[in-house]
Parts: C-alpha cells; sequence; structure tokens
C-alpha cells in the first residue's frame, strides 16, 4: 500500500534525551542543589522507564501519563544520588526537563521535507503535553500529536501501534515508524507498519554499545531525517 | 492566569463547511448522480449533526468518531432528496467532503500569526483523521489535534473542553476557545477558559440570521484571525 504516514519514535530518534538532560543539569540544576554526576544521573533516571511503563502493559495499573511515570522515578532516582533539599516546585520543574529535549541536528529540516509529501506524527510513549511543549521548544513540525497517551497503551503493546493508526483511519501498512530502536521497529513491523532505521549512534553516549545498525529487515535505513527524506522521494 | 493554548471551534469558525459542500457537490457530485439543490443539501446533512451527537452526549450511546455520525447522517439525507444508485464507494468519498472544507480566506495567516506566541489546537468535534486530513489539504498550521475524539465527548458537554485542557496539562483559564458560535463559547467560559467571538457572517450562506453578533461578555470579541492575532499581541 502507499505510504501515507510517517510516525516517529521520539526520545533519542528526534531529541537527543541524554545530551540534553546532561546540558541542562550542568548549566541549571548543579547550582540548584543537583550536584550529581549528570549522565549517570539521565541514564539512572532513563533506566526506570521500560519497568515503569511495564506496570501498565501487563495490565497491572491502568493507563498513566508518562509524565508520572517520570515524576515517580525521579524521586527514586534522587534519593539514589543522594540529593536533599529541593522543592515540589523544583521537582516538578525538572521533571519537565522532558518537556525540553532538544532535536538532534537533522531532525527539523528532514521532518519539514518529510511533511511535505506525509501525515508526520510522534508515535511516541510521552504524553500530549510532553511532545507539544518539546515540539514549540525545538520547531518540530507535526501534523499531530499520536502515540501512547492517544492509543491508551504504552510501546511496544500492539495497541500502541494499531491504535495510532486507527486515529488516522489508515491500514497499518499505509503508516511507517521511524525509529532509533530495533525491538519497536520489530514490534511495529508485528503489526503492519512500514518500518525505518535511522541509527543514533551517540544516543547513550560515546562508548554506546545497542541499536548500532539494524538487526532486522526493514523497509528502509538511514543515516539521518533528511537520507530518510531522500531515500523516501521527499 | 496567562493565556498559553489558543483553540478553536472549526467547522464554520476556521473552515468554510456549506460554501466547501455546495462547491464540490456542483463541481464533483452532480456529473456522479448527486443532482440536488446543494446548499439545501449541505444544510440538511448539517442539521442531523447534533441529534447525532446528542446521542453520544446523553450516554445512550458509546463514543463513536463524527466520520461514523456524518455517515449515518449522509444516508438520511440521500434518501429524503431522492438519490439514489450510489455505490459504498462513492458514499464514503462523499463522506470524506468534510475532511476537505476549505479554510476562511484569513485562516491560515491568522493561525500562523497566533502559533507563533501560543499553542494553536482545533478543539472541534471533527475526527483526528477529519482534522488531519483538512488542515494537510488546507495548510492549516495546528501544533496538536485535540477535540472531541482525544477528549472523548462531543462538545458542548463540559468534558470536551476539561478533557482538552488536561491534555495539554494546562488550567482551563490558560486556554481560550475562539469559535463563531455563541453557544459553544458559553460552554466553554463555564468551564474557565477564555472566549473569543469571530463572526463568521455567511457560514449559513447570504440569509444567516444567527450568531452574527457575540451575545454574551467574551473576553475577545475580533472580525477575523488577523484581527483576534493583533489583539492578542502577535
Amino acid at each position: 500500500m502507499t505510504l501515507t504516514a510517517c510516525t516517529f519514535d521520539v526520545f533519542g530518534t528526534v531529541v537527543d534525551w541524554r545530551g540534553s538532560i546532561v546540558a541542562e543539569g550542568d548549566a541549571v540544576w548543579r547550582a540548584r542543589g543537583v550536584d550529581v554526576d549528570w549522565p549517570a544521573f539521565a541514564d539512572a533516571w532513563r533506566g526506570l522507564y521500560q519497568p515503569a511503563m511495564e506496570r501498565v502493559r501487563s495490565g497491572n495499573t491502568d493507563f498513566v501519563k508518562l509524565d508520572v511515570l517520570h515524576r515517580e522515578n525521579l524521586e527514586h532516582v534522587l534519593k539514589d544520588f543522594g540529593v536533599t533539599g529541593l522543592s515540589e516546585a523544583d521537582k516538578a520543574e525538572l521533571n519537565k526537563v522532558w518537556h525540553r529535549l532538544q532535536p538532534w541536528p537533522d531532525s527539523v529540516a528532514g521532518l519539514t521535507r518529510l511533511k511535505q509529501k506525509y501525515i508526520i506524527a510522534p508515535l511516541s510513549n510521552g504524553n500530549i503535553s510532553l511532545i507539544v511543549n518539546m515540539a514549540k521548544a525545538g520547531g518540530l513540525p507535526w501534523d499531530v500529536v499520536l502515540g501512547a497517551e492517544v492509543a491508551g497503551q504504552y510501546k511496544p503493546h500492539p495497541d500502541a501501534y494499531l491504535n495510532s493508526a486507527k486515529a488516522l483511519d489508515l491500514p497499518p501498512d499505509q503508516c511507517m515508524l521511524i525509529a532509533a530502536h530495533n525491538e519497536d521497529l520489530a514490534a511495529a513491523q508485528q503489526q503492519g507498519f512500514k518500518t525505518a532505521f535511522v541509527a543514533r549512534p551517540t544516543e547513550h553516549g560515546s562508548s554506546q554499545s545497542v541499536d548500532l545498525e539494524a538487526k532486522y529487515e526493514f523497509d528502509y535505513i538511514a543515516t539521518d531525517f533528511n537520507d530518510l527524506a531522500s531515500q523516501v522521494g521527499c
């Protein structure tokens, strides 16, 4: 079927979550009392991401927005890193660093090209407000915000992909997931999505060992969003 | 509170539903067997809109997308106008005329100005795919698609407004509804939204008698979207 919608993983694929958190930590939060090893802090915070969502995916808890899971996880990480004395307002503001993640250098240009021919939408586990605030800050030109909050389920649960396609009234094979993560793409492919792998070899820092290349057969393998735009005729 | 998000009624406020349906009817559908009085046909189709949504708002039926209600209503209108012989595919395509409604002349320019300072989002009873396809066709630069499908309820039910504000994680008074309809604005104001009335005096044709002016006290009264943009500092 004809490709109609390009849907995107966001954390790591569109934006540099680790680099952005480390940069804000060093520039803002160290002086406000979070004097930690920021790369390690970011990794620890992100490390609690999958277990938190798994409580929802498994059916053990009702769907809650990622902001809420991030906030609960922040409490654990602050404790583990021995950070005390932050006010509730400080914690709320720090938690919103996920709304302020910066795009990779090619993201805005590539999305702008893809938008000329396709519907472009985040298919992220991030909640609507997180994705909207990030887009306003970083200039990401989404047509519509899809993803976990609209679908009512977190990736890689099948419903996250299928309900996103349904929201567009498209069969899955008219949708493509673009991601830097092999397992996300494999899950989308399983539900009938087309797939494009874009490597982000420094998502986890300079010594990254995962997702350096495509492990499965995807429809496209691209070096960045501009390369992808060229490959799909934009 | 500071205004953060401008949310918009769409049918009649952003796009000219009646003029668009009449134009497509004359240009396309008359030759395909729908040889009717197109202004009357459009009015009759739209006339079934509120009763259909009321079945959802009253709790008598579960939420279904507006595309589905439009399709059911189309069946009635075709029968009332004595149109026979359309295939299922024809009917599906005609029903999607609501995805192809054209913006008023000031809509894209005004939205583009408002987007520089505010989150701009449809808060329409139209479903996500309808609003996305309309935006792609007409160049409407939404930041995010809110409205009935995301909120799970049709306007003017309170949940349609409140759940849209919640999706942005904003208190209602940081959101403004812009509409050409007094009752929609009154319902939003009741839930704490700021309000802006923009008259669309030919929405219902040249002899329109309703919504020619603001009936209640709204925060802004504007002649069009460009005027509104100027009034709110864009």
